[in-house]
């Protein structure tokens, strides 16, 4: 089996190399994957139906929760979506081929900093069959071959995903090995040693999943295990615009990794602030575990008290822990410890304040008077994304298109020599 | 001293913050640091001399390289080009706070893509004193803290720079643990335990070294631990221009990492091109391991057969492995194969040769008609760099300042949440 995934990553590895030198053919096959996903709905849909079936059990029996069942679920209409999805991606610019730095260095020596694809793309994500195209297609626009592993409860759907996109690709005139789908969790372990033919890995999933798979591996892994974001109520913020941003940075979708887990208030701003969205976070079922100071401002409502753990946790559930600062310093010092560098707001009228947590604030998003749950590739406008990267180097944030591809120097003389050349001065 | 180096660089996270937010008093900081090594010149050549004087007997007995020793010495001359770098730094556009992307999500919500410091930057890098003063100057421009462990034959050189530099770093009112210097290969071990604390480990010197550390360290590591490029003579090369390129990237410093290891002909041009290179490459001592074919042509100079492990070696020397292949696509293959990503050029007339060669193959630098030797920061105009990097993701090539920042989305907004936000349609 190690093998096999061996030589599957070394055929992908091969269509990447077709792949990297194709443009307008990617857009092409794109719109043969929206086709082959709408003239193969029924087939599409049966095969999530069996996966359905399976699941409905395990929602019964506790074991699947209705959220996870609704995520595997495949509509006609997530299908539409999905088809115009692909075709919008084939209309988009090709992310390869832009020329982002550009010297010329002597008499007809011209270095070009150009953007070409990563490669070989491998993605372990989640029970959620949707995704599997919007990867597919993402992965492919960007010139890379990708290596895919979803949910074991979608393992029906994916594979009816799988052969309608790689016939697809096929008619197209593209190879097929492009795109590839693994079965098992000991496959997944063989792509984890495949060094030298896979070069980019991206988990989607539980921080635990995240975090095996960043120490199983040699090969660079995009992704994110912890979303241990903040909002900052700061000492001049509007304090209207404050209620509205924290109610939906904690309590639109709780279990998503951008929302909030911890609440920092300015002490100026603690009375004013924490007994009003108190009672609108504990009427939403919030539990608040609050610091001494914070919990002071809470008496009306029901309050826990927050241990050191608290404010290290990403609950992903309807809690929230609170904390009063004497400072912005104070708030960026919390932020810069206990943050998971993912995404991070202050709520401000002050610009002095803003530049402060902006500059000094580690995280892929920083935030200005808005909710933290913005980050995403859709709202971000990119489309889709293959995942969130708290990375430091490149990529970081949602990973969309420009995440997926990196660049090369080009460089295009006439028979120049080093021996002979003196660089002008330039830094 | 493991809890010493983690202090230290807590301490020099700290400085990174402050970094993160200045602007034109890093400018400041690298005049004074310019000024310092002008005025403290007597002091570092002293220093510098007790290394040499430590070293001279190294030469004699042959445990040290004559080259080794030059790179060991810092001069009057070194010196002064070490002042105009800096003075050139801070004349520099500032790498931070550039705004690579920016979209207006909604009214009053804009999403702006903006170039950040990376944080904290370790540099392990070889006795060649005349290094420090680049890499603290480019590492503070960026706005990054930067812990320095360089050879121990220039130890004295390296705490006298450190010293006059840290002074200055002070004196401009910027904190003088944003430039630390380790003594010990003990302290490089505890460095590398930093995660957390430092953000990125640049390792420079042998491969044996960089490979040490990339599986010592979960810190992101930039650079290249092999340099094994290629010359491919194409087809329709033009001959002269590839003798020039073939001799220079060969033979005008064989020791470097951009020097080719492996000379690639088209079997078409091989009976014309193959005689004459052969002898001026034995004229200049350079030993030939060639494949049967090469051989055949080369029957005027000693050749010696190239065995498979000939094709996968950096030689770093005199040695040119000489291969003759029946196309571009095996050239191609070829260099995929056995390439270190690094740097790697083609000579040929063929625009559409050209076209696939640069899309195929996969390296930091992709050339036409040029030497692979003009993969350096310096040359690429980046005033100096920090390394070399064959890495897939940012940054990759040359590492100068671009290299040195990544970057975080800035959303500014007027109290948005996601509950009430529509993305407009766009990939």
């Amino acid at each position: 089996m190690t093998a096999d995934v061996r030589a599957l990553a070394r055929r992908a590895k091969e269509a990447a190399r077709v792949l990297a030198a194709c443009t307008h053919e990617k857009d092409h096959a794109l719109r043969a994957m929206a086709d082959a996903l709408d003239n193969r709905s029924a087939e599409i849909l049966a095969a999530n139906e069996e996966d359905l079936a399976a699941a409905r059990p395990e929602v019964r029996a506790g074991r699947m929760s209705e959220a996870l069942f609704h995520r595997l679920q495949l509509t006609r209409p997530k299908l539409a979506d999905l088809v115009a999805g692909l075709r919008q991606l084939a209309a988009a610019p090709d992310p390869v081929g832009r020329v982002t730095l550009s010297t010329q260095l002597d008499a007809g020596l011209l270095l070009e900093r150009v953007t070409c694809p990563i490669g070989v793309v491998g993605v372990v994500f989640e029970a959620r069959p949707d995704a599997l195209p919007q990867i597919a297609g993402l992965c492919l626009k960007a010139g890379n071959a990708v290596v895919l592993k979803g949910g074991r409860e979608a393992e029906r759907s994916n594979r009816a995903l799988t052969a309608a996109l790689g016939d697809a690709i096929a008619g197209a005139g593209l190879p097929p090995e492009a795109l590839a789908l693994l079965a098992t969790r000991e496959e997944v372990s063989a792509l984890l040693g495949a060094e030298g033919d896979v070069d980019l890995i991206v988990p989607r999933g539980s921080a635990a999943l995240v975090r095996h798979i960043q120490e199983h591996t040699r090969i660079p892994v995009l992704g994110h295990a912890d979303g241990l974001c903040h909002v900052y109520v700061d000492a001049r913020a509007n304090l209207t615009m404050a209620h509205a941003v924290v109610i939906d940075a904690k309590t639109q979708y709780p279990a998503a990794c951008n929302a909030i887990e911890t609440l920092l208030v300015h002490e100026t701003v603690a009375d004013a602030f924490l007994p009003r969205i108190g009672r609108t976070l504990a009427d939403q079922g919030v539990e608040l575990r609050c610091d001494p100071a914070a919990a002071r401002r809470l008496g009306g409502v029901r309050t826990v008290p927050a241990t050191d753990a608290d404010w290290a946790t990403e609950f992903g559930d309807l809690i929230l822990a609170i904390r009063v600062v004497p400072s912005l310093d104070a708030a960026i010092g919390h932020i810069n410890t206990y943050g998971s560098r993912h995404t991070e707001a202050i709520v401000t009228d002050d610009d002095a304040a803003w530049a402060r947590f902006f500059a000094e604030v580690d995280a892929a998003g920083v935030y200005r008077n808005a909710s933290t749950r913005f980050a995403d590739g859709y709202r971000y406008g990119f489309g889709a994304e293959v995942g969130i990267s708290t990375g430091k180097l490149h990529p970081r944030g949602p990973v969309g298109l420009d995440g997926l591809v990196t660049y090369k120097y080009r460089l295009t003389g006439a028979g120049h020599v080093v021996a002979t050349f003196q660089p002008r001065d330039r830094t």
